[in-house]
């Protein structure tokens, strides 16, 4: 079902990064369920994780790492979230993390552990443990297709993107994978994304660029508005290139673009692959008085299951939209300011259908794959937006079907 | 699809209150779809209406109307919403006023105007005031189960209720009709509900009955979490009856209550006959900071695309439920205190699953077609309830093929 999105040919390994993709066992369909990535020593790591309160066990362990070193070891398991698992979830998140830390000769706080999958229920430890030895036996530079499998839960096609980066003489590689496809309105990140690169990247720039790059990205998607348990994603710089950034400036610059391009490509991957998604949908909100206004109504459009369900069904119910703009709460809207597109197509002006709209017109281009819904507020300069899917049958298969 | 929902089978007459039921040829599909409501000389009306800053013109016009005069007749239909019709649907929904009262013999702002069904179309003007005649020849008493069917769009059954209140040796009789089954998240009453009482009740108690009761009832709903442009709730009082509210005291708290009782069932009615519904379910938050807390927890969780295709499913995934509260915003959420239980059974507690609890208890009350999710924030007294559906096959084929 995915939408504009194809299988990944290859992704460019990493200087300093080596991955290997195991069968653990742990989720109930067979194929890789655990993804062990090895970061050589002098790797800076920044991490972002999920704003929901009840996050999982893992994201807690992986944050009081990462404030305490500079990781050399991901850990990651698909088909177990480790998530509403109370004090036994820590204990479990830190047994596998001392695990690996004991193989690999490495201090426990130099492993970071990230978990997706169903909510609830026990980790499997001990099937993680069983398999630490064949992954550190099989790490390798070019694992990141298979590292993009391996981390997928209702996915369909592993997500990922290489780039190169080049500042002058100095260059860089960047890649990064990406799962996620429900419970999608990320609040920080997505749940598991893993970027990495073989530039130097000081490490107060290397937060700076991936939170701006997060919140032009992940942060602007949404699925069902389901803030995950486990969102995290992680960028690893391990310094092992030419490219230096060292200092706010044009390598920096260059650095931070090519970071958020990056992050934008998987993010609407993200989308792309959204649970029964027949549709990829951007919205654009421009003339609000302020970004969070832009924002409240780009969700609440993009939320509105009446809007998704009208996506799903190539109708142009444009009176819909015009409902969700109505209900997001902005003070003293002036509905006779208000515009409103789809795709080219001026379809509501003077709180009303635009007099030059046709049926036949709307009907063209809700027929697209991808369809852009633009928004004019009238309020201000203040403009955002953000990607999402329509809601199809499929959602409610995969949905109702999923512990079964 | 409506849980637990039967046929209406009688409905009694309000003394003061005449009805008739046409067919307009409005809706595509062949059946009743005007309503015509005469209240007697000296009744006293109160009406509450969409919060929506995109309310439809007969929202507007009703308001203004209700502002003017005591209102002599309600003139309702299905099929069209007249909402995104800018000044076009302004002046049509005048038009049927002018028309109506003309024929009557009152004043226009004695006509209060209604109108729900498609957004965005042209109100067919000239069919409705086609009919107005037979309309008032053919008022009768007896009417009300005709007029609940004939406000439908996609409910499945009509809604409706009569009860009798009685204090000391006076008497009255409540009768009301609600329709409504999707775009529903009511911000100040459900899409068209009108009750009528033969009461005299004072139009300051009116009022303050007529709030109190939504605010328990019709504002506390979700089907979608859509909005409707056209919400309207009317309560009226002819008067004509042995009951006399004149003051708070013993008869305003009977008359409250009743009233409020009446409402809630008829909200619930709304849920139970929700678009696709094949579960009915209450969400119950206490020891909330406050009532707003509560609601806010509530809304979430109500609104979750993944626990309400988890409640399609019977799946006590109590997961999503627990990641619904987690992502609501409150401030210093203390996952440790919260404890949710689905029934009776308690499911969570110490940020985790309960040690007693065993799928198959769960299993057994998600089966059930109606449900109570109970959470317990921890943080203080305030409570709240509201109800909602959960969501399914059905509530997707409807709203994709709506206008097809």
């Amino acid at each position: 079902m995915a939408v504009g999105l194809k299988p990944i040919a290859a992704l460019e390994p990493v200087a300093g990064i080596r991955l290997a993709t195991l069968d653990a066992g742990i989720r109930r369909k067979a194929g890789a369920d655990l993804v062990i990535m090895e970061l050589a020593p002098g790797s800076v790591a920044a991490g972002r994780f999920t704003r929901n309160a009840f996050c999982a066990a893992p994201v807690t362990v992986a944050r009081e790492h990462l404030l305490r070193a500079a990781p050399r070891f991901l850990l990651i398991n698909a088909g177990n979230a480790n998530a509403g698992t109370g004090q036994q979830g820590l204990r479990d998140a830190r047994r596998c993390c001392t695990a690996l830390a004991e193989k690999a000769g490495c201090r426990v706080e130099e492993v970071l552990p990230f978990s997706t999958g169903v909510i609830g229920e026990p980790l499997p430890v001990a099937k993680i443990i069983d398999v630490l030895d064949a992954g550190l036996e099989g790490l390798q530079a070019d694992g990141w297709v298979e590292a993009a499998r391996g981390i997928m839960t209702t996915d369909t096609l592993p997500k990922g993107l290489s780039r190169r980066i080049t500042s002058g003489a100095q260059s860089a590689t960047l890649t990064g994978i990406v799962k996620g496809a429900g419970m999608i309105r990320p609040d920080m990140a997505t749940m598991l994304a893993f970027l990495a690169t073989d530039a130097y990247v000081a490490p107060g720039l290397l937060e700076r660029s991936l939170q701006e790059a997060i919140d032009a990205s992940f942060n602007r998607i949404t699925i069902d508005g389901d803030t995950s348990t486990n969102d995290a994603c992680v960028l690893v710089a391990t310094g092992q290139g030419t490219l230096r950034v060292t200092e706010p400036g044009e390598a920096f610059e260059r650095f931070s673009i090519d970071l958020q391009e990056t992050c934008r490509s998987l993010a609407q991957a993200v989308v792309r692959d959204g649970e029964g998604a027949s549709k990829f949908v951007t919205i654009l909100i421009e003339e609000a008085g302020s970004e969070d206004e832009a924002l409240v109504v780009a969700y609440t459009v993009a939320q509105s299951p009446l809007v998704k369900t009208a996506l799903f069904a190539s109708d142009p119910n444009w009176g819909r939209i015009l409902a969700a703009v109505g209900r997001a709460g902005l003070v003293d809207l002036m509905l006779d300011r208000v515009r409103i597109w789809l795709g080219r197509v001026p379809i509501v002006r003077d709180g009303g259908r635009d007099p030059n709209y046709t049926e036949a017109a709307g009907q063209k281009v809700m027929l697209e794959p991808e369809i852009t819904i633009r928004i004019a507020l009238g309020r201000g300069s203040a403009s955002t937006q953000l990607w999402t899917t329509d809601l199809s049958y499929d959602y409610v298969r995969i949905n109702a079907e999923y512990r079964t």
